[in-house]
């Protein structure tokens, strides 16, 4: 057994089971992410992170917390990481992006909830998800049905904290949003021993806000006539954003954002001059899910934004870095979470409007409505996403869909479809 | 054309296809319904009722209308209705229980949401529901993905209101519920002109309160060793409750529960003595839909109490009548409701804990859980449920269904197979 599996073990994961994972997300590496051409150098550190996902980055942080950090588990962009680092905690995202764990979720769980909430519940049920046993507490919020409720059952066995958001955007649901971040603060002390001073959580403010302008800039270079960098490529990079060390991950993307500038300077592109332009909305695609980045950047068009939790959503505004005090810094963090525009939201206009400006300013040809199955609150809303691009004359499509391949080539051919009847409309 | 469906021309309606809604349910309610051996006389005036869900109700609004009432259309048992009816203003609860209209909604939301929120769609968008065009203003609310979101797309030409509901029971939740009921009575004040005076609101809130006395005296008395009434009369009364005049509405149920209680004493009963009795647990079952409670009494079994929206969620709990000033007796209102055990919160321990001693209250032999397709919330929740039941000794099974005939056999086979596993078990 290898050094790494013996850890494995010695946390009391399924090894084998556990192996066949790595072999069959190895398999869908290669053939959808290192296939590409034209991949930027500095990507080959993501390489690294990506494949240390399950190795390297799980054993960073046994060491750490046997100098006694502690790891706290989060399944959502709403979840304030600043607060986490500050404490000197370790925030990792757990959700599964891949169909293998699926049907360990079935088992407990019922089939007709979203594939990211089920494969997340089958990497821990299998025992094959190695953050599982090593995270101090997790943390849940109050986005959906699906997650909501799973978060009560899994509470009873598994250190757990739920953050609620509210459901409308008012004044009261300011207030009520403002005090969750209070506790959580508190909570996380609880579990760290530590407290929370300014200096620290300022620091850990503008770490994540550097963080959050570096993945603009990379969004902003997407936006350039030829893209440098392919949308499964750019994906990956915010996938790892949920999980990587910060300041690492800060440093190597500062030089993927400066090689990229030189290669928009240089023109040089994975896609080739006229290449259609999408703009895929809606739901996340974490890590080990590409599948509709690749159907699309395989049907000849490129994706040149990601409206959504591994997108915009997770690095749009700001956290205000003027705050001194904590309450006054509690508030600016709660004020950034809350401009945040899920659409757990009712009426969520701001995100209608939101995903219309967006496909202008990154002259998108299309725009790709992704909507994990099950997933009623994207679902539902599509209806006035569609609506609203179709009044401002950007043609667009639905995708509900799962993680599995079975409607892979139906979905293939809608996509083509969607390119097809572009035909005629200058690129 | 007869006087009645000229006036649903007037209104609007779709008068063939409303001709061909009300045929469906006449056969269903016929089979269904009035098939039932040894009926309490005083159900006479529920099958008018019923009858008349698409007729004299509908005559009597839209006189009562053109007197100047206002109509508001509600979808939750979180709506308080005293506001509604302190204000001069009729509320009915809008929700479909038929599969005729699902197909409706169909073509423009998507298939995978439950049956409740399609079949409201469709009698909508098919022109069918008689209530829709004589609505003055529409009250939805935040309990689950699905209607949270219908909402954010029909409020774009419907007059509507959603009420935000918290999703924890905290302090700070309950603050946002009581703002979300001041914010409900200024709106419909708004609405009707009228000031509401706490007088009036004192008389509605002790209106409401006998109706949910009177329902559940109904419900103790279906506890007794024979239940005088069948789960599915019983069931219709509590649908009724939803849409009658309530006045009215009381006073015949006060009739009903007189009658039943006679029947006790005498030992009448539609069902023959060791008859096996099931408590039915989960998701409401709206006026037209009757499924599970057939399927169940049909195979041999009484149910013998609803622990649903359609059932003990609506009646349980009084309003405190001691408040004198408005503000007070909104707080009174406020706290009443927010005790409501839905599903929508996190946790619900509470409900938990009450469905188990429900069934022991109501000596269930077993419990059936009853999931609308979809419903992420009761779904999940069922999880717990069920694992608390096995605790307690109590048999149970979760049926997870949506409005149509197709999968009635299979549920049959199931709920036959329940039945048969508690023989040898006294009952």
């Amino acid at each position: 057994m290898s050094e790494h599996n013996q850890l494995l073990a010695d946390l009391g994961l399924d090894v084998q089971l556990h192996d066949k994972l790595l072999a069959s997300q190895a398999k869908s590496y290669r053939d959808i992410i290192l296939s590409q051409p034209d991949r930027p150098g500095a990507m080959a550190y993501f390489d690294r992170a990506a494949h240390g996902a399950h190795g390297g980055r799980v054993r960073e942080i046994v060491d750490a917390r046997e100098q006694g950090a502690k790891m706290i588990g989060t399944f959502c962009v709403y979840v304030p990481e600043e607060i986490i680092l500050a404490a000197g905690a370790i925030p990792v995202a757990l959700c599964g992006g891949t169909t293998f764990s699926v049907p360990y979720a079935e088992k407990a769980f019922p089939r007709d909830i979203c594939p990211l909430v089920k494969s997340t519940l089958g990497l821990a049920l299998a025992d094959i998800c190695p953050y599982g046993p090593i995270k101090d507490m997790a943390v849940g919020e109050t986005t959906c049905d699906a997650k909501k409720k799973v978060w009560d059952v899994i509470s009873q066995s598994v250190n757990f904290h739920v953050l609620e958001l509210p459901q409308k955007k008012t004044e009261r649901g300011g207030d009520l949003w403002l005090h969750e971040v209070h506790e959580f603060k508190e909570r996380v002390e609880e579990l760290t021993g530590a407290r929370i001073e300014p200096g620290v959580l300022a620091q850990k403010v503008r770490l994540m806000n550097r963080k959050r302008r570096l993945l603009r800039d990379l969004n902003e270079l997407r936006m350039a006539p030829r893209p440098p960098i392919s949308g499964k490529d750019a994906l990956l990079v915010m996938q790892l954003a949920l999980i990587d060390e910060p300041e690492r991950f800060c440093n190597e993307l500062e030089a993927l954002v400066a090689e990229l500038r030189q290669r928009v300077e240089d023109g040089v592109s994975p896609f080739a001059p006229g290449t259609r332009r999408v703009l895929v909305a809606g739901c996340p695609s974490v890590l080990g899910n590409w599948k509709i980045h690749h159907i699309i950047e395989t049907s000849g068009a490129a994706v040149v934004c990601d409206e959504s939790c591994t997108g915009t959503r997770y690095f749009e505004n700001l956290v205000d870095e003027g705050a001194q005090a904590v309450d006054e810094q509690l508030e600016a963090i709660a004020e950034r979470y809350l401009r945040i525009d899920c659409s757990c939201f009712t009426p969520n206009t701001e995100r209608i409007e939101h995903v219309v400006e967006l496909a202008g300013e990154c002259r998108a040809d299309a725009v790709v409505q992704y909507i994990l199955q099950y997933c009623h609150t994207y679902n539902i809303e599509a209806i006035r996403i569609a609506r609203a691009l179709r009044s401002a004359g950007i043609p667009s499509l639905e995708i509900e869909t799962d993680y599995s391949e079975e409607d892979a080539g139906q979905l293939r051919t809608r996509v083509e479809a969607l390119l097809e009847s572009l035909q005629g409309v200058s690129p």
